[in-house]
């Protein structure tokens, strides 16, 4: 199963119909741990790009970063605005 | 399975396990159809941002846009060249 696939199928979930969102997510395999992560810094500037697109409250974007083993997941979710 | 599982059940690949890889996505949910889509301008800001950070060549990155009812989803998925 893709990735994209996985969006599919879960694009009819009962909670996430009612409201229109934009999800983004960003997932760092790392070779070399050694290095700073670069994802924290990268997040502030994607929420940067996203808010000249879009007039969101802090409170409409949720953040959560995970990191296990190589494998670092950024994940931001956004509950939009009602169009207008 | 949250989209987070997806990730970590999917990382140890056999062909991703080779190169350090970034991927993003970006899911839209749209309630308004009418509105034109900003995720192909998102897309080339998104691209901006990541070059701050990482010095990939345009044939490392692929990106793909899926358009399929209400529901966007860009992909964008680099390579990264090998650690110093």
């Amino acid at each position: 199963m893709s990735l994209l696939d996985y969006f599919r199928s879960s694009k009819k979930n009962s909670a996430s119909i009612a409201k229109e969102r934009l999800q983004i997510l960003v997932a760092h395999e790392r070779r070399n741990r050694n290095c700073p992560s670069y994802l924290p810094e990268l997040q502030q500037e994607l929420l940067a790009v996203i808010r000249k697109y879009i007039n969101v409250n802090d409170d409409a974007i949720s953040v959560n970063f995970e990191q296990d083993g190589d494998q670092e997941t950024l994940e931001v979710n956004i509950l939009l605005p009602d169009a207008k």
